[in-house]
């Protein structure tokens, strides 16, 4: 319901004006077989719970000019609001199987909606992730979206799952997301090529869903989360739920491909501490650097080796000797 | 990650400022044992469903100056949110588990958090349904609910369930939400006891979820809907989906206690295209007659008789004698 306006009597026909049911109808809704045994356009959506699997459940909120710029582009945006959740599945290990969107839209524009639903989906096939529900409804731009998984029971990669001992491994490179702002806020000059092919790994992650999935098999990995924050903010979050501490070798984080061209100051930073990675950081045991080797290959992700769990609390950053930095990083804070 | 502010060192502590983890743990992380096996803090929450269930989802976004006015009660706020949302479940006839929260608010303030999370609480508990985790990022007020209840495969009151010769049913009263909304607008002059009484009708709706419940046992009920947008226009869904018509008496929708006393107009524009009810709609064959009354009494839910599903296409109001009424009524429409 809608305080601010009276409803109205049907407006004239027009191609650029969609009803709210228009709207689901034309860009949301799809005529094909899916997994949910009752989809969009009833009061809830059903889905039937394969037996014996728990439920993986995350909701991600994206709203304008906090976590995208005005303007965005919409395809990419589409895929973003979902893989951003899909990289929360990824880090319990959780195979994705629906989610519901929740979009307040400034208008019902048809070239957005039509840019958006194709970003989303051609994500959300990509991953069997079904869109079964939501709801629409005119504000600020506001991207809200809730995603399920499965996964058998006692396979969950954790937060407080990492062991004194264990390795520390990221997935896929870091950095490029966090270099692709500097240059859009002018901290620094990149090339039209370079600043580009950052932004594409700001604008577009890749959700790491397979090497999740690979990791939580057995289970191959003890801890693991996605790095959204930064690695060194976010990494903080599993010594603190397992009561650990950890050693992390900085310059063994692997920058993208951009950022590593860039120069060492830079690419300590930004790979520590970056942001909009959306790669995966997981502990194991040292016996299953063979198996974490192998997931990844089977995956095709790559996964790098950059730390220890320690008994000892806080985490302490070294360089390729072992020497301690003295980096002054911190995550990032949405109320700080 | 946040794009328009770079990250800060930590702050001097201030009470009156909140990081957007003390916010989580000091107004919505609980300390008690709860349905989820892995609760807020982690990437995903994590629910082991009842075996043999579905699960029934739904999502709601509640956006300021859209669906509650800037400067609305906090606690009232947080107990719509998630009524509205309750609601849905209580529409299929399933039983509340769970539900995420995601939150956009331009600053994080402590007073407003303290009343928002006990009015969602407050009721949450009253209903069953843990908060399992969500998110939180500075924005434009913006409250996004997704909500999971379980049922028996079968008994889903869905949309598409009406039966020709089903009576209609609505629970409870219609109209008051409405009532209040034209007293705020200076529509019309209530006295303040009249506006205020009508007012907890807008603001602090009853989810109808024992009455659900009680509903798809069995099952009594066919189709049911919960009514947000208007009874008329909600209804059509169910006629469009179950493709039958319908004659609805106009003058048996029962009206909310301060619209009673108003003149028969505005009760018959009010109950039947109000909005902002949050009652049930249902239909169930006239020999459950019985078993419907059963249902409101063992729920204490007042249902009331009003009208007929027909073959013929189309929603045909009548008065109180089975005249037709022209009352040009529409439902709301976000983007109309």
């Amino acid at each position: 319901m809608n305080l601010t306006r009276q409803p109205s009597p049907a407006a004239v026909y027009n191609p650029r004006m969609l009803s709210e049911f228009d709207l689901i109808k034309q860009f949301f809704r799809r005529d094909r077989p899916g997994r949910a045994t009752l989809g969009i356009g009833d009061d809830c959506a059903l889905l039937t719970p394969t037996p014996g699997r728990q439920l993986a459940i995350s909701s991600d909120m994206l709203v304008e000019d906090r976590h995208f710029f005005a303007g965005a582009d919409p395809f990419m945006l589409g895929h973003k609001a979902l893989a951003v959740n899909l990289s929360d599945l990824a880090a319990m290990g959780a195979q994705p199987v629906a989610f519901t969107l929740a979009l307040a839209l400034p208008a019902a524009d048809p070239a957005w909606l039509d840019g958006f639903s194709r970003g989303l989906f051609a994500l959300a096939d990509a991953c069997g992730c079904e869109l079964v529900g939501g709801d629409t409804t005119r504000g600020p731009l506001n991207i809200c979206i809730t995603v399920f998984g499965e996964l058998v029971p006692g396979h969950a990669l954790r937060r407080d799952a990492a062991r004194v001992g264990d390795d520390i491994w990221i997935s896929g490179t870091l950095g490029d997301a966090r270099l692709a702002l500097a240059g859009y806020w002018k901290e620094l000059a990149l090339s039209p090529d370079d600043q580009q092919a950052a932004a594409q790994r700001m604008h577009l992650p890749s959700p790491r869903v397979a090497l999740g999935l690979a990791l939580a098999a057995q289970p191959v990995a003890h801890a693991a989360l996605d790095i959204s924050d930064g690695l060194v903010g976010d990494l903080g979050h599993i010594l603190a739920a397992s009561r650990v501490g950890a050693t992390l070798d900085v310059d063994a984080l692997p920058a993208g491909p951009v950022l590593a061209r860039q120069d060492r100051g830079l690419r300590r930073r930004f790979t520590a501490a970056g942001g909009d990675d959306y790669e995966l950081c997981f502990t194991a045991p040292v016996a299953n650097r063979e198996k974490v080797l192998e997931a990844g290959r089977a995956s095709g992700t790559a996964v790098t080796r950059v730390g220890k769990i320690d008994a000892e609390p806080g985490l302490r950053l070294v360089d390729s000797d072992g020497a301690a930095l003295d980096l002054r990083l911190s995550g990032w804070d949405h109320f700080s």
